[in-house]
């Protein structure tokens, strides 16, 4: 995603990947150590063959102590099965909670805007997308009113059953509160509906004030009967957080309260693609058991998990400063997750003008931006928004002075485009 | 595979991932030459960006070039897409084929025995699936009769449009000879069926007289219409051959004469899950691409490829001529791939004592196998079989004397629970 490796992680991993580098004096006793321990837990004691299904034991155990630290609550290496990133693992959700043929289609509620696999998933498997739409005036806060109408209205022709989330948001960039995660819960709760919890931006938090709180925490805070009825799945990935090593394509779902037998199923249907890739899961278990104070890769590691994310949180705030500046644009705070979500007004001509091309408009404007400045963001329509509203999605990734020339190029030309088109 | 990993795939593989480790003397220069040329084909020099969907397009490159050397004819970049192992592209290929909703079912037609992946993502599909029996008194041959036969059965209920061969064979390990393929290929362009060619153990052919053919070299051999009409995709994976690197998810596809707005829609298709495993990218490009004479990394490439297919050489016919030795088992040449498939008499007591266990009778030998001995085979109705006829697939791959006592064990094991049930 743009930012530097973290070194322990790409260590231990290159490692696993050629053990003889295993003598070579530069690299720090304890990635060697902990390489020498993965690749024990290997089938053949070979990063090149086959894992279980689920993934490798070792590391669901390893991401099971991980969960059972950040929530203070037990976590089992069964009820976890790591995937080919975090995708995988939500489309494999889906595809289980999805009933098939016969009867009334299943309905699963979203938000929008959405990141756009859920609709893509969700239309591959012929299941009926419902959405709620976040609270843009309220820095796009979930609103269990508008589940509420969102589930009714689904209620009318097809079979709601799941409610997925994506907190911090993708695109949108807000960080729930914890009594909305707890009015969630109690929401799926009286509704009967699973609850699908991409969690995949939990280390991505900016905002002061803001903090993350996992829905299975919340879950067992609230405790009987919340704790012991309402089933979850919550998504992690290696692809975002303080590593961004999305290349590697790893990361894992953790379930909980699932029907045991539905359970088997999701063991059955993760099997048939053999398993995720074992390079990716030793460098999860990098990430889910990183080094500790006295360890010889402590500091250098700290020092550049920090590095990143404290850039990140400079960059959030720059980049809705910048944007606020200008007439036209508004931009919630990036409280969290990688992206702006800027609001834009676009006047009545760009509309007719992107008409008679047969674009959205936000589309239009994207690709005269693209043409103009070769600064590509993605337009809002791609993610779903209120109807008459038009936005575009901007990652913060770029090293901050590129950022910074960014964020003032697509202001000015903004402004040119507006005043163009009046 | 439980095979000794190939030195220069794994050090370029490390290299990518750990580029401080490219000053490590103790590494050949090509292996780094190849590692900085492939990081510079990498989003922001690094193996932990995505990559475009359809993979790098150096790699993709490399492959066309690998491909033209293989079958003398062109190859192009943008109709090679890579994978996550070549059962992700298989699957997206089915459901590329696959009619939505609406109309009569799509049919597909497999070999049986087949390999489990193609039923699974069939049904995952809800699509037909359509059987045609491979001919194991000819050593497991493909009969163009036998495919007019399963089409016709076919078109009585559904509409077939995919024809998918798998070879050389899984689990049934045969060897198509050239003019067999020109049948078939014969066959798909009058009945106007899509060809999946299944091609993932090209590397691994064992019998004398047996030869690895394209089906894309004899489709451009026969020259027109066929080689201006016939669509084909043709998978292949870094995890069979001589590297056997099954833990990197790594493959491709290629497709040739495919109507160019379906492969629009595959592009679209393969772009919802972001991109194959970076690390397992690299890999193949080692496979496609590999070590020259002259380059420091040739001698011991050479060297470690010759030991393993040599290696497989031997199992297979050691595997053939145990198996033939017992009454009651009768095992076809294992001419490619990497099992046995022999077929075994069962008692008539023996299919009682299954039946009242609620077994498949072969299941019931299998267990019995595992129970008894240690010893892991998967039973022949795992992957189909002609009515009262039981096998069981086995790996060839352990170690020479590992395998030589394996095969041993089981046949005495056979040779006992015949007795036990006679």
């Amino acid at each position: 995603m743009g930012q530097k490796p973290i070194t322990f992680l790409r260590q231990v991993t290159a490692l696993c990947l050629c053990p003889e580098l295993l003598d070579e004096p530069s690299i720090p006793q304890d990635a060697k150590g902990r390489a020498r321990r993965l690749l024990a837990a290997c089938a053949g004691q070979s990063a090149g063959a086959y894992s279980a299904s689920p993934g490798i034991e070792l590391v669901r155990q390893d991401v099971a102590r991980f969960l059972q630290r950040r929530d203070g609550v037990p976590a089992k290496p069964q009820d976890i099965f790591l995937s080919t990133g975090a995708s995988d693992a939500i489309v494999s959700i889906l595809k289980l909670l999805v009933s098939g043929e016969g009867g009334s289609r299943t309905g699963v509620l979203i938000p929008i805007p959405q990141y756009p696999l859920y609709s893509a998933a969700i239309a591959e498997l012929s299941a009926v997308q419902l959405n709620y739409y976040l609270d843009e005036e309220h820095c796009w806060a979930l609103d269990v009113a508008e589940l509420r109408r969102a589930l009714a209205e689904g209620r009318q022709h097809c079979c709601p059953r799941v409610l997925c989330i994506i907190n911090p948001g993708n695109p949108t960039g807000q960080v729930q509160s914890r009594q909305c995660i707890e009015d969630v819960i109690k929401f799926a709760f009286e509704e009967k509906l699973f609850l699908m919890a991409d969690e995949v931006y939990q280390d991505n938090i900016y905002a002061e004030g803001s903090a993350f709180h996992s829905f299975k925490k919340v879950l067992f805070e609230m405790g009987p009967p919340y704790s012991e009825v309402v089933e979850l799945a919550s998504f992690h990935s290696v692809s975002k957080g303080f590593m961004g090593e999305c290349g590697f394509r790893s990361g894992y779902v953790e379930v909980v309260n699932m029907d045991p037998d539905v359970q088997q199923q999701l063991a059955k249907l993760v099997s048939v693609r053999l398993c995720p890739p074992v390079p990716g899961q030793i460098l999860l278990d990098t990430v889910v058991d990183p080094p500790q104070p006295g360890d010889p890769s402590y500091e250098l590691f700290i020092a550049e998990k920090k590095a990143v994310l404290s850039a990140l949180a400079h960059k959030a705030r720059l980049t809705q400063e910048i944007f606020n500046q200008v007439p036209g644009i508004r931009c919630n705070p990036v409280q969290g997750a990688m992206y702006s979500f800027p609001r834009i007004e676009l006047p009545p001509r760009a509309l007719d003008a992107a008409k008679a091309q047969g674009q959205a408009p936000d589309m239009f404007f994207c690709m005269k931006l693209l043409e103009e400045t070769g600064i590509c963001v993605v337009p809002g329509s791609g993610f779903g928004q209120r109807e008459g509203t038009f936005h575009f999605r901007m990652t913060i990734l770029p090293p901050t002075e590129k950022l910074q020339v960014l964020l003032e190029k697509l202001s000015s030309f903004y402004t040119k485009f507006v005043k163009e088109y009046s």
